[in-house]
Order: C-alpha cells, then sequence, then structure tokens
C-alpha cells in the first residue's frame, strides 16, 4: 500500500512566520500524499481582543459562542488556511484549503450542552473520504483548517488532533497511513523538565503502564488518547515530536506503535 | 458539449440571510456542473469599522493596503465562503470553498503602483482548470471568493466579476459556458430609472450602439466590457439580471450573444 502522511501542526509554528516558513518548506518536499492539518494558534485570541470579544474558558477550554464561531472561522479558514495553501503553492505543492464542510469531508455532531456547554464545538461523527482520494491521486494537497459542520448548514468548532487522527482512520484501509503530530517538544518525555527524556516508543500495552506510573500526565493525555485510538484503528504508526522528525531520520521523537 | 454554469453574485445578496438562503436554494437545484463565484459585500467594511482600520478609496475603488488584505481574506475566504459552502451541504449540493490559490486556480499579477497604487491587487493572467475540471467531473461544485494569488506566496484582492468571465473563457473549449451576473436589477436598463426598460438582447454589434447613444454608462460599463470579452473568447452567453433569470423562463433579463 501506498503511504498517506497526515500531519498536524499546532500554534507554536502557526504563530512564529519562520517556523512556519521553514515547517512549510519541509513539507512541500515531502513526496509521498500528503495531507496537513493546522490549529489556530493566537491569532484567533488577539482578535479577539481587538473586537472587544470576551473569550470565555472552562476547564482550559474555550466556549465556541456565535462571535467566537464567525471570529475563529475568519482566523483559521481564512486567514491562517489561504496563507498556508499561498505559501505552499510558491514551493509547487498544489495545496488546497479545506474545512470538514468543503467536500462534507467531516460531518460533526453538537456536543451536547449538558454537562458543560462549549457551544458550536463538534464531535466528528464520519469522515467522507471519496473527494479527499481523487485529489490526492492527482497529487493535490489537502489543507484542514479546525472546522467541521454538521451537514445541516452549522459550522463546528473542533480539535485539531482529532481531525488529524480520524482523517488518519478513514484514509487507513486505502493507504498506509502515517499520523505525525509537530509540537514544540522533542516527543513524550519521561520527565517533563528533561528535553533528552524522549520515550521512543510507545505501545498500546506499555501506554497502559506509562498512564499507571503517572508518567503520562495532563495535557499530553488527551493527546495520547487520540494516538492509540488511530493505532487501534488500523493507523500504521503515530508519531510525536518537532518538526525535524519528518525528515531527519537521527532525530529524536516518540512512536507510537501497536 | 455539455453546459457549464458559472454563476456570480455580489453584496445586495450577500448582505441579506434571507436573500442568500433563497438563492443557495436555487443554485443547489440547478443540474449542469456550475461554478459560483461570490463577491464580498458590507461585511469587510463592517469589520474594518469595528477594527478601527480606515477604508481608503481612490475613485470609489478600495486601496487594498496589508491590514486590508487580511481582513478580506478573513472575511472573503472564511466567514463568507464556508457559510455558504455550509449551507450548500445542507441542501445536498458537494461544494469546495476556493481562492485562486487553491489547486493553483487562479495566478494573477499584482497591479502596477503607477498611476495609482491600489496595494495588493492583482490582474489575472492564467486559469488553471485542470483541478477543478476532475472536481466537476465528480459532481463537486466549486464555490470562489474574490482573492487570487501571484504564485509567489502572495494573495491579491481580485474583482470577482473578472474573476467569473475569465473561468468561464478557461473552460469555453471544454464546456458550452453560460456566465450568470446576478444583481439587484431586472438587466441592463435602457432607462435607469425603469426596471421594466430592459434590453433583452445585446450582441457584440449593438453594444457598441449601446455605448455611442450613451445607454450604457459608468457602472455598468465595466461589467458589460467583461461580459463582451468573454463572448469574444468563445463563452456562450451572458446574462444579466436578479438570480430569479436562473429558474423562471419567463423572467426578464439581459442576455448578451455574439
Amino acid at each position: 500500500m501506498t503511504t498517506l502522511k497526515i500531519i498536524k501542526i499546532g500554534g507554536n509554528i502557526i504563530d512564529n512566520d519562520a517556523a512556519l516558513s521553514s515547517f512549510l518548506e519541509v513539507f512541500a518536499a515531502i513526496k509521498s500524499p500528503k495531507i496537513l492539518i493546522h490549529g489556530g494558534g493566537k491569532l484567533a485570541s488577539q482578535l479577539a481582543n481587538q473586537l472587544g470579544l470576551e473569550v470565555k474558558m472552562i476547564d482550559g477550554r474555550r466556549i465556541t459562542d456565535k462571535a467566537t464561531l464567525e471570529l475563529i472561522t475568519m482566523v483559521y479558514a481564512g486567514k491562517i488556511n489561504k496563507n498556508i495553501v499561498a505559501q505552499l503553492q510558491s514551493k509547487n505543492c498544489n495545496a488546497i484549503g479545506f474545512s470538514g464542510a468543503d467536500g462534507n469531508t467531516i460531518v460533526s455532531k453538537k456536543r451536547a450542552i449538558k454537562p458543560i456547554d462549549y457551544g458550536f464545538v463538534g464531535d466528528i461523527n464520519t469522515v467522507n473520504t471519496q473527494t479527499l482520494q481523487i485529489l490526492l491521486q492527482h497529487n493535490v494537497v489537502p489543507i484542514f483548517c479546525a472546522l467541521t459542520h454538521d451537514k445541516k448548514g452549522q459550522l463546528l468548532n473542533t480539535n485539531a488532533d482529532t481531525i488529524a487522527s480520524e482523517l488518519a482512520i478513514g484514509f487507513a484501509d486505502q493507504y498506509q497511513t502515517e499520523l505525525y503530530y509537530c509540537f514544540e517538544k522533542n516527543g513524550v518525555l519521561r520527565d517533563v523538565t528533561d528535553e533528552n527524556s524522549v520515550i521512543n516508543t510507545i505501545t498500546t500495552h506499555t501506554y497502559q503502564q506509562l498512564i499507571d506510573k503517572k508518567i503520562i500526565v495532563e495535557g499530553m493525555l488527551p493527546k495520547l488518547n487520540n494516538c492509540i485510538h488511530a493505532i487501534e484503528k488500523n493507523v500504521h504508526k503515530v508519531c510525536i515530536g518537532k518538526p525535524e522528525m519528518l525528515v531527519d531520520s537521527k532525530a529524536n521523537f516518540t512512536t507510537i506503535i501497536k
């Protein structure tokens, strides 16, 4: 089977012009079929401040009211997505921007309003790969922002990590899918204060031990749950680390396998 | 040859939720391959006001400085485009949003800064139909906002009427292309104060007479120049009128033919 690389980048790259440009150089050079998913970074909060919109958070999670949804639609699908597409085109990578509404690629369901009403937040129901598959076969490169829709006309804010893992799962019967989470650390660390304590390999078996020993805690837990879920659903491998892992065979990063 | 309908809507539809929704109902029901191009409406100016950005105009034309380009990228490619796509998906029309950067579909050149520096405004050089053609063959419906790119990483603000006519010209050797400009009047009027004075047919021949007699003046002149240019470049026909012309065979509108 052909390899499909699905790569997610977060705020640390989006918010830094030089980091983004150098990442896109690496991404454009990847020869296999590929899909990029990008988060939103600080730009949405900056614009919210400029507009005098209150940023509402519960338990560290943004509440997406109507005004916030409009704002992130502008920032994620407009400013960030189109600038990434234009930059990739300049590097001869034939990118097309996507939200989950485009091509009906990702259908989600608005989250129940109890116990907490997160507003216009969607949890993914279905990934439709047909249109994406046609584009991939013609060397077109889909670039996803973190928005989906409910197929009833409503856009929904959706976690970018989850979009990446669900896309990887959706393609697992057509490609050997590899999922890459690029972030600011070298990988999953045994000791969060030591960048050199990268755990090179995690399996579905050792994962539980790392949780039991409280080595995987807090912020890493939802991210790794996504990874393990993907592996269990036949994604070939999941890698977590700095973008260097995409090109440097000697780079230190974490690989999650079955 | 199969018919391809290329339809442009402007601010009068974009700015009115009910008008937009009813237009999209009509658009979704069109059976032939189709492409929609939308303008920006008042939303960009409203957001500019909220952000305290000065709207600079020369001779009635917006100057697109860096901040304005960012703003229209958010409004046109983000808010308006994605909401149209989500609404069309709810009407079982498999829409995908496009700027000219997506799929490298429309490459333009930044306008010369003399005699007037319009800023980040692009005049179209090339339309690449290949990716669009693949999508059209799979019943996917491209939805264009009024942005193009220079293939060097720069997005550019581009007139939506021109995008529509250049797309129609680009497809003229593959489809029998029909170009529809939807606006607030019944068509080109013999007497601007009389909505019933619609000129039903204009040919490349009668066009010059209408200019000489000063029946076509001011705002209609650049619009009609686009139309005549399209007809000369083998677009099958161009229609100007209210959206009703798309469905109502008895509607009054203007058709431009060779």
